[in-house]
């Protein structure tokens, strides 16, 4: 990881692109070639309607033979109270966790985490359920995406943030306890001076050049028994709200130690850098043109 | 790749796991542990249903409230004539393609896929979507997942079979050309005999141990532009069904090239394992014990 973290690159978004390494160079020119093409959402949650706009030629009847006995599936939504989880049923983390916070929700810090333990989410399969056991002696903190501390009103919602399914490894000292923290809080106080926000936060998975053959290769290390994925980056997409008005931010941290004179700014990224990494569009219901990017 | 080839355990299914080296250890393990466990299937491709069981303690309101500008998802499904696709965003390829094959389909192979071209799929928002430009020079083949061999009594779903959502990078010679194709005929071959199959095609991403510090990391290649993913595995897991019996085999090959001589046979594996690692349970809707395992 730190080899990624000492690289430099210069662009737009130098200080996102920074942390990302090579993958970003490629992200970057995609994102030139075709910076006008409307965000469509062909690929919605509630999927499989046959007939719909992108299929090709379908017929029911076809369809339902070919899924007579069911179809697998990869991604699977849970909702709590405070926040939306995409479970990846492959890597035994989330895809991202969705949360909207207020000024009203962060105005009392009356709670905190002490004594809470993590817990696993039952309505995961257990094929694919990350257990505290995995964790155990690996190194790597259980790190929230939908931060704890975003919850201190209740005690409630902060033990519900503890379920294994908003968690994903996290290099503990210089990472989770510490910039990572720093995100968190920034988060927090924005919200404190906007208004609300909706944040989107998950890992990521990037491609490394290979110095040996110049090939692109993902490389990551998995967990415990149930082979839990260690992303090799985190992300943070914030939309702000403010009368009528919206804002957009964006972070990408490697999953590594940083130093703590790393000013967080270092680590902004354009989002579209995330959303093609991560497979996802955000926000795609508020049209890009009416959000104004914070760099 | 050829050290995961190397490697050989033994166990039940001692082939597949030839295949798979050490990471089918921890799985076997797991399944030991729980065989009994039923399988449900919380985790619907319809996906968000607010107050469902597995979600906890969850309100409309507040999903709505959190959901306001849409949900980033992962798990896209595509339904043509004659398979059934799940693209998986993030890599680029497939999760999985389904197909239905029976005796009829397959009676006549008057035509082939001479001068068909693979093409795009347009339905897969541009940030995700494969191009043939991705795959040249790349070593690759552009490999089936619904064989093109299983359509040929009609040449409008040969070519269907020629998008690039239906398509992953293999290995040529020694996998594509040779034994994957091996596997596409010997399907081809029992569904003659037994009447008609439900196959599920996709790819693997499966760990190894690292010699240098013992850690159990996923490796793989991306290519092109679009940062296409190339699996380390392929598998195809087959359920048959004939007077009412159902009978189900798996099959798991590395990408590489794996000399002629080694018997399919040796690629069999519990589709448990395939499951584990693809994060799929397949033919749910059908009760595991009244299926036939082919070992």
């Amino acid at each position: 990881m730190s080899t990624v973290f000492k690289k430099f690159r210069t662009g737009i978004f130098s200080a996102g692109a920074f942390a990302l390494g090579l993958a970003t160079e490629r992200h970057f020119h995609l994102y030139a070639d075709a910076p006008d093409q409307p965000i469509h959402s062909v690929d919605t949650v509630d999927g499989f309607l046959p007939g719909k706009p992108g299929n090709v030629g379908v017929t029911e009847s076809y369809t339902s033979r070919i899924a007579r006995f069911g179809f697998p599936t990869l991604d699977s939504l849970r909702s709590y109270p405070n926040f939306v989880v995409s479970y990846d049923r492959r890597n035994r983390i989330s895809n991202w966790v969705m949360e909207h916070l207020t000024r009203e929700n962060l105005k009392s810090d009356s709670y905190d985490r002490k004594g809470i333990e993590f817990v696993e989410d039952k309505s995961v399969h257990h094929f694919f359920r990350a257990t505290n056991q995995d964790y155990k002696g690996s190194g790597y903190d259980r790190g929230h995406l939908a931060a704890a501390g975003n919850y201190r009103s209740n005690p409630e919602h902060i033990k519900e943030t503890f379920v294994l399914s908003n968690v994903a490894p996290q290099v503990g000292k210089g990472f989770n306890r510490d910039k990572w923290n720093e995100l968190e809080q920034y988060c927090r106080k924005k919200v404190h001076e906007v208004g609300q926000a909706w944040i989107c936060t998950g890992p990521l998975f990037l491609p490394q050049r290979d110095p040996s053959n110049g090939k692109l290769m993902i490389k990551y290390e998995v967990i415990g028994h149930n082979h839990v994925s260690v992303p090799t980056h985190f992300f943070k997409i914030i939309l702000y709200e403010s009368r009528g008005t919206y804002f957009m931010e964006s972070f990408m941290l490697p999953n590594t130690v940083i130093p703590d004179e790393k000013p967080l700014n270092m680590f902004r990224i354009d989002p579209e850098v995330i959303e093609r990494s991560a497979g996802i569009i955000l926000f795609n219901r508020l049209p890009r043109n009416q959000i104004k990017l914070i760099k």
